[in-house]
């Protein structure tokens, strides 16, 4: 089953806001066996949404629109729907009952233009939007599914996850077959594990395709097999990854398909440790990380970010004289960062960063893109210091990456390591 | 002038990555007058991109492609443009020689892949990429241009800002004029704002598009006037934007295009002020977005996220015996840990967060997606409470936002308040 992705505003035309709407459907098309063909972007223009569906529609089985169903005049998607499948609207009670119960929830008047929110089309099915007012679309012609979604990430997420993926798998039976399969790898650069892994790669049947997703510190690769049913995916994928674990050994740290955040997590519940950050250049992004993971509050007890010399001082115990001597980006205070946080905090585990993240700043010793990482545990502090690129945004994530990963390590214990199946 | 961008890559189809690169060429293209029309992705597939070329170039003035064009048995963008162009390609002595430097400079030995990069079409204007291997290509056929560029960003963005967007400005005598004014306004919904702007948006000209772009408490208002030349298109912009300042006076809080996180910065920088946050629900994430500023170490003292009632009551010396009996997230504790952050961090300013962002947790009194939020000043503490939803990262991020809303506001001092021109 193929499938093309419209997504549409003028926001994502003129690069004000970035698209990750269509990245995330790809994803959910793709683990559900569609394969995404190609994804468009147009402004809040009727006619080029029109020529965007009647492109599509003409190519894939499935076309799947987000965005533009808002109240406001510049919101044209369904306009355009309803000249495309030449059909009048009508009112829903239905939906409009449902609007009235979330304004009231929210405590909020509704207006004419809320209002109009229920004048849904005569000819598609309707499908309620639970966590919004702009209800789902679902239109059919010729073999064609077009299915409009409100472009706000949540309610498109959830329409996807409880409405749409459901349906199409009832519509096409769930015949197709698909396995991911996921090994984060750590120890290589890209082209050499593409070197370390060149037998593999071309002993690959041609319904399997392995990818490498680099991030840094570490690769995480992703077998997926398509053949059906799913039984023969499953069974292909998996003599594949017994193959890379061969080939691989101590290098696959983890085979979970989840962000390090989330392995770190699962790690640590499984140790049962505690951890807390002090954080300098990255500003709260480790902590924000950790604690993007459901469930965190069982073992990430707090954080200090300490961005400057006094609060180093005061919250974490950082001796004063070091940091007049060898200044904040240093070996010495990280460290003491690292273990003043785990006093301050009472966790097990911390993690300090300090570093140079730019534009300005730096030193001639340590120029921007400088930062220092240290782990304290129980018996020891380690700590590493990292040479980044000059851009703020960049240094600042490859530290997060650098930092999750250093505790990952640390937090190992002998059931975790061990590869599971 | 019309153009269209055309990014090219499996990884971008299957959701394993964001396309960033479109979301910069269009703002490039926007800023020089192109007005960016639509926005492809199609796979590493040779029907794919002919079949997306040849839709482009009938629509369009300009079109773009990136990715592609490296040296891999994938990268099938440069056959799809010579078939497309029906030309043949010759080895490229200037190219060949940069390319060798390059490698030279880079201390790795050159080889036959990388060698074929030298092989350009015939028919082509072949430009040198000066950070990398692949040059930029550039067809021109029936008023059409075709520029094909690596997608590696750095490269890319190089490649338009020294060489794409001059000899296009050359090309079409800079005669497009296109003014964008932003406009961030709270106290409305969306459905609200739009009411009271219907006047205003029945009277705007044919040539200027107002867009809502809202966010959780405030929406940024995005006037475009597409005029030539440069200087009409200015003056109709300011024009209505005067007539929005009077429809909507204090409404308006500000009117730079940046994030609520750098308008903060830019406001507490004027005041004089410095700022220092107490996180719990949020994780970390308000001192994230706050250093995400270039410069904010300026006027950001630092942040403790307590994710447990110890080190609420340890570090931010919030009650014990409050925390034992109205619990985290109310308002006593959320108040108490503005106060301990601005004491313990020694800054002007904190703001604090106390909530449940779910999915599991929450009272029968403070059901998950409640959120406290807090601010302390020097002669007050403000706090209210938020009832948001079920999903945590949207709880997260809709409590990230209206706390940097709500240190906004109280940051503010009168020569700040006025709108600037």
């Amino acid at each position: 089953m193929t499938a093309e992705i419209i997504t549409i505003g003028d926001e994502l035309l003129i690069g004000q806001v970035t698209d990750t709407n269509s990245v995330w459907i790809s994803r959910a098309l793709e683990d559900h066996g569609f394969r995404v063909m190609r994804k468009q972007t147009v402004g809040d223009d009727e006619p080029e949404i029109l020529r965007a569906l009647r492109e599509s529609e003409q190519r894939v089985d499935v076309v799947l629109l987000t965005g533009g169903l808002g109240p406001t005049k510049d919101d044209v998607t369904l306009n355009a729907l309803c000249k495309h499948f030449d059909t009048a609207r009508h009112f829903s009670t239905e939906v409009h009952e449902h609007n009235q119960q979330l304004f009231a929830e929210r405590g909020v008047e509704m207006n004419d233009l809320t209002r109009d929110q229920a004048m849904v089309p005569d000819n598609a099915t309707v499908i309620i939007n639970e966590v919004g007012t702009a209800p789902c679309t679902w239109f059919e012609r010729r073999g064609c599914m077009v299915i409009s979604m409100p472009g706000v990430p949540m309610e498109m997420k959830w329409l996807m996850t409880n409405r749409v993926i459901p349906r199409l798998q009832e519509y096409y039976g769930r015949k197709a077959g698909i396995a991911h399969r996921t090994c984060w790898v750590t120890g290589y650069t890209e082209s050499a594990l593409a070197m370390a892994l060149a037998d593999f790669e071309r002993d690959l049947p041609d319904e399997v395709r392995l990818a490498y997703l680099p991030q840094p510190g570490l690769i995480r690769l992703r077998l997926s097999a398509y053949c059906s049913p799913q039984a023969v995916a499953d069974r292909v994928a998996d003599v594949l990854r017994l193959r890379l674990r061969t080939i691989l050994k101590e290098h696959i740290i983890a085979e979970e398909d989840l962000p390090i955040e989330a392995l770190l997590g699962r790690r640590l519940q499984a140790a049962g440790l505690t951890v807390g950050t002090a954080e300098s250049c990255t500003g709260g992004a480790i902590a924000a990380a950790i604690t993007s993971v459901a469930g965190s509050s069982a073992y990430f007890k707090g954080g200090i970010v300490s961005y400057t010399d006094e609060v180093k001082h005061r919250t974490l115990g950082v001796s004063a004289a070091d940091l007049e001597s060898v200044g904040a980006v240093s070996q010495p205070v990280v460290e003491q960062m690292a273990r003043g946080a785990r006093e301050a905090l009472g966790c097990d585990l911390a993690v300090a960063t300090s570093g140079f993240a730019g534009p300005s700043g730096g030193t001639p010793e340590a120029p921007v893109g400088t930062v220092w990482i240290a782990v304290a545990t129980p018996s020891a502090v380690v700590s590493k210091e990292y040479h980044f690129g000059a851009a703020r945004d960049h240094n600042i994530s490859r530290a997060v990456n650098m930092a999750l990963l250093m505790l990952f390590e640390k937090a190992a214990v002998p059931e975790v390591q061990a590869p599971t199946a």
